[in-house]
């Protein structure tokens, strides 16, 4: 028995004793009464195809109930699957390595006695048991995971984080945590961003200059990269390295001069933007140099694709440099954009010889390219439509930037196959292979990186793996909490340096008042903050705006009290927000790293004021005067803007307070 | 210029730009007007001795500056001292393997331009190191540490931290971050007890019996044994091991029933107490055995000293034991304690011969033994002066034990030379060596052992390292707040796990109300847990009374508001607290877990229920009717109790509100 996707979750709710905080909402799932206490005796077994990386996931799934519950569940799988709790049966082994379109597709069965996860191949078997720890939860009795019958694979067979670790460095703890994090919403495709402008972060045998001049030491061993590929397979998850050129190449040229187009004093670059350095396409170093690290790389990194980026070449060196223009003009190529083009087309060949299938950003896209390039597309469904109809596979990116602060209910409504892709071919709709959620290390550092890419990345992973039906904003924010919270087990820390940032500011004050602060502020983006100036790679990252989070919950539900009007709740967060400024005296005294944020504080205080005041005018049925809701209306306009890099994101409920009275 | 502890910080406070938050505190601090910025050009210069040790502490310590203030500071230290803006002078080399008494003595001078560290050995370069650290605070421009001229050295050179993995196991990570928490706050000497009834946590290749049947697979390679005192010697901590015999070794006995006083069918022992099973010491197996176990640990932990524990023999099975019996009045051994004292004597010379000094509990203490050994003492400073007397050596841990759930004012004021040893001669109390914190692991397990730990053990750290006459128990709390946030940056997470115990119960729901009740509750001590009758090894340690911390800040903090009749906060706090428990009612309607809690919550509300009626008297100057006085009173008595091995712990401070009507 199998029932449409989300039909249970809207029209049966009365009949069935549980939700689900299950996330991504799998294909089809029918739930059913009654739950499979989880306990000490819990046992898995295998009846089918077994192997290491199977016994390694089933290790991890104890590990983890066992952290999920409090409960100390011993590791012992039983060869004897009858008397298993969860039965695990496997048809065949996997790919030796990941391939794209490998099959994930997988079905539970959950009674009150037993457990049933079967899968064709390996990574069945994974995604099935991330979906059998979201189904267990505490009840009223014990905990018990909900009985249900789910048959489930994904919708896009590509679906990714793709991470920035040159602008800012990201040890490998920061990726393998992240990479346990994917493994939990069902991502598969890890994309390491590894070479850029700001630095150069892989170590190579062939040039080591690249990582001796290019890293600030700060880079990935062979030995590392190779140990984040085998934790990665482990958790069914391709690895695909980015080395992006020949823009974006400061990191190279400064190692290896005679890559550049132009003479220069290159140094590493410390800001952010599109900048001059850029390889030579019309030397033959070039390409041999390029030869020999793709080769190098190409062992080092088992996936089939890679990716040379491609993106954002600026072109002055090229209009600029006599031997250019005379190689352009020789060539027949007309401008900048073809000489690109032939750029790509020799390095497409290397790729090629090297074993693997070339993927680049949307500026690569060229129909004198072979169709087997993957377009990634940063600018919209519109490129990755036309790539599909030249006969190019493509991924989105575009909407899914986490570095855009957009709330998860707008990243979640983004879709590989609307707008422009809506009217696709069937056929062409199939070169659509997924899309990636993209996270850019201008502002993140280590320490508040996660906070960035989660939880909002859940509700991308749902978007790539349910079905395109699978929409509804408020349960996906409510199973989003519950995901969340057990990414907590996973080692992620975008809770717990949250605390630690604010306990920065605080230096031994009670910590409460910053939190009732920074609990509705949230940050500008990219745009908004590079263009204050203010920042390079050293600029330390630790004022209120790199702690806060993108999204406020407390403003979310805050909104929600709003919409229903309840009002003592209503007046008891005002008060709260009201009273808060006189609470951050002490601290704003004490630290320089708060000394521009105590506007803002004043601010949250004034806005809270005025929607204390628009209660009273609401309670006491009484019309304000004119002069009063002009002058508000002006002071929350204002509100609303950015300050200090932050926004207060309960203004917009204010402001729908005084506009209804 | 030194000043003497203290004095500054009382006497001249209007003087001073700050007050340090330094602990443990130093033996003789001065401070300076000014402070020395800390910014991205800060480097440290080595001018004395260096080893690799040493520069190990410098790249910690670069590593954890720029944690704290979020500042990426470059690890490059300067071979030229005169511009670095710490220098470093190590006079000479360290022990190869730390020495009892090893110099831990350092100087540091900080001024506005530049700080100074010298120190005769390594050691004394790691403490200062740490001072440093609590030094730096974000001030009004800037992070800066404070300027100061330190000449400090500990009062007792041992100062330990005792942590049981044998009734819950510690991952090697847990033991790790705790080592790492000890180097902050100045402990020298980690006590590792390694074996018990409940489990036998390292293995042996003599004896692989011992770890194959001892231990359900949770134990330490001797791999990772090395790695540990490894890391803990890099830290200035010694480690020392500790295999409790005869008695506690039932996880033995299982291995070997050869070792035991009685034939039987051993298991291993999954309640908590004192039981039966006890090495026989009256065969000559049992001391051949030993010897060849005892020779191959000498070697693994390289310290001098080895903890034999011989604490709790009940003797049962040597008074039932024929042939025992006829050991004994062969021997003219008249009692188990003389039959124990025997034991002792042969085990002394084996763990002599293996290069080490023996040490114990103070059940060992026997005028035969030679004076080389050294006594801890669970019992009290009575059993420790008895055994300086003696001209034996000794350490407190009574009065140190974690799991009795003492606030850390009353841990803090415990001094190993108060009470009987007080009145020693100089040289009677020079043999008082130090003190031990002990986490004893019944009711802890690898989540919530740090907040057990944390951040009360470094209010102990202080009374072992600093003049007996530290005793300001307010300014021991003000400083301990800003420690506690401090060691978050090792990995500690005393913080961090409340929050997930929490959530664990919420399910999604908000989980702000539960944190309100949750921070005003302590949990019940071992004995009272342990009288519930609940436990065993194996119950999962996941409820309410798990994570609530050992002592309640809000509570603290609340009693000090009472204290100075803050009425507006009072106020504000009660009213939090009489509205909670409508909070949580759908999140106790949601987990089992916390179907036990309903009441406890009930009644925080009726008691704040009962303390808002107190104030609204006190505000309208009226006295209560007779009857309301004595019925609060009774509910407030009843409330002081325990239930569900929890405490309330704002009723103190309500029955104060109410005793002053």
């Amino acid at each position: 028995m199998t029932i449409k996707p989300l039909m249970v979750l809207l029209s049966t709710v009365a009949l069935l004793p549980a939700q689900p905080n299950l996330m991504p909402w799998p294909a089809k799932i029918a739930l059913m009464p009654g739950r499979l206490p989880i306990d000490q005796s819990f046992r898995v077994g295998f009846s089918g195809y077994q192997d290491q990386r199977l016994r390694a996931a089933e290790y991890r799934f104890i590990a983890h109930l066992s952290m999920q519950t409090g409960i100390p569940i011993p590791h012992s799988s039983t060869g004897d699957s009858a008397q298993a709790t969860l039965e695990i049966q496997c048809e065949h082994a996997g790919e030796p390595v990941q391939k794209l379109g490998e099959d994930e597709s997988y079905r539970l069965d959950v009674s009150e006695k037993h457990a049933r996860l079967s899968a064709p191949g390996p990574l069945g078997i994974l995604r099935g048991l991330e979906t059998f720890l979201q189904l267990v939860e505490p009840g009223a009795q014990n905990f018990a995971a909900l009985a249900v019958s789910i048959e489930d694979k994904p919708r896009f067979p590509w679906r990714g984080l793709h991470l920035d670790v040159s602008r800012h460095w990201m040890p490998v703890a920061v990726v393998k945590r992240n990479i346990a994090g994917m493994a939990a919403v069902k991502l598969n495709v890890f994309h390491w961003h590894l070479s850029d402008d700001q630095g150069f972060r892989v170590e190579s045998k062939r040039y080591p200059k690249l990582q001796q001049m290019g890293s600030d030491g700060q880079y990935y061993t062979q030995e590392e990269v190779r140990d984040v590929v085998a934790f990665a397979r482990e958790r069914g998850i391709r690895v695909v390295p980015e080395f992006d050129i020949p823009g974006h190449s400061s990191s190279w040229i400064v190692a290896y001069p005679e890559l550049a187009s132009a003479a220069g004093d290159y140094e590493i670059e410390r800001k952010w933007g599109v900048f001059d350095p850029t390889m030579d396409p019309t030397r033959e170093y070039t390409y041999e140099f390029l030869d020999n690290f793709i080769g190098e790389m190409a062992e080092l990194f088992p996936d089939r694709f890679f990716h040379i980026g491609g993106d954002e070449v600026n072109g002055k060196q090229w209009k600029s440099e006599r031997h250019i223009l005379d190689f352009m003009r020789e060539h027949k190529l007309k401008d900048n954009q073809e000489l690109h083009a032939y750029f790509n087309k020799r390095i497409q060949a290397i790729v090629t010889k090297h074993g693997k299938r070339m993927e680049g950003w949307d500026e690569i896209l060229n129909p004198d390219l072979p169709k087997d390039i993957v377009i990634q597309s940063w600018r919209g469904q519109k490129s990755l439509a036309e790539a599909a109809r030249l006969g190019y596979s493509g991924l989105l990116s575009s909407g899914y930037y986490l570095d855009h602060i957009e709330p998860a209910a707008v990243l979640y409504m983004v879709d590989p196959l609307e707008k422009e892709s809506a009217s696709l071919t069937a056929e062409e709709k199939a070169r659509v292979l997924g899309g990636e959620v993209c996270m850019w290390a201008e502002y993140v550092t280590a320490e508040n990186v996660d906070s960035r890419i989660w939880p909002r990345t859940a509700a991308i992973a749902e978007r790539l793996w349910s079905p395109s039906e699978v929409r509804d904003i408020a349960s996906m924010y409510r199973r989003l909490e519950v995901v969340s919270q057990n990414l907590d087990y996973l080692g992620l820390t975008h809770h717990s340096s949250y605390r630690t940032m604010l306990e920065r500011f605080s230096a031994g004050e009670p910590v409460e008042p910053l939190k009732v602060l920074a609990d509705v502020l949230y940050p500008g983006n990219l745009g908004q903050r590079t263009r204050t100036h203010k920042y390079t790679q050293q600029t330390p990252l630790n004022r209120l705006v790199d702690a806060v989070r993108p999204e406020s919950r407390t403003a979310r539900e805050f909104a929600a009290l709003v919409d229903r009007m309840d009002k003592p709740q209503i007046r008891a967060w005002l008060t709260l927000w009201r009273d808060n400024d006189a609470k951050l005296k002490p601290i704003f005294g004490k630290s320089f790293l708060l000394t521009e944020d105590v506007q803002v504080s004043k601010d949250l205080s004034q806005v809270a004021t005025i929607g204390l005041e628009a209660l009273d005018y609401i309670d006491h049925g009484k019309r304000p005067p004119a002069a009063w809701l002009a002058q508000q209306k002006v002071f929350l306009e204002n509100a609303r803007k950015i300050r200090q890099e932050l926004f207060i994101a309960i203004v917009p409920s204010i402001q729908k307070l005084v506009a209804g009275l």
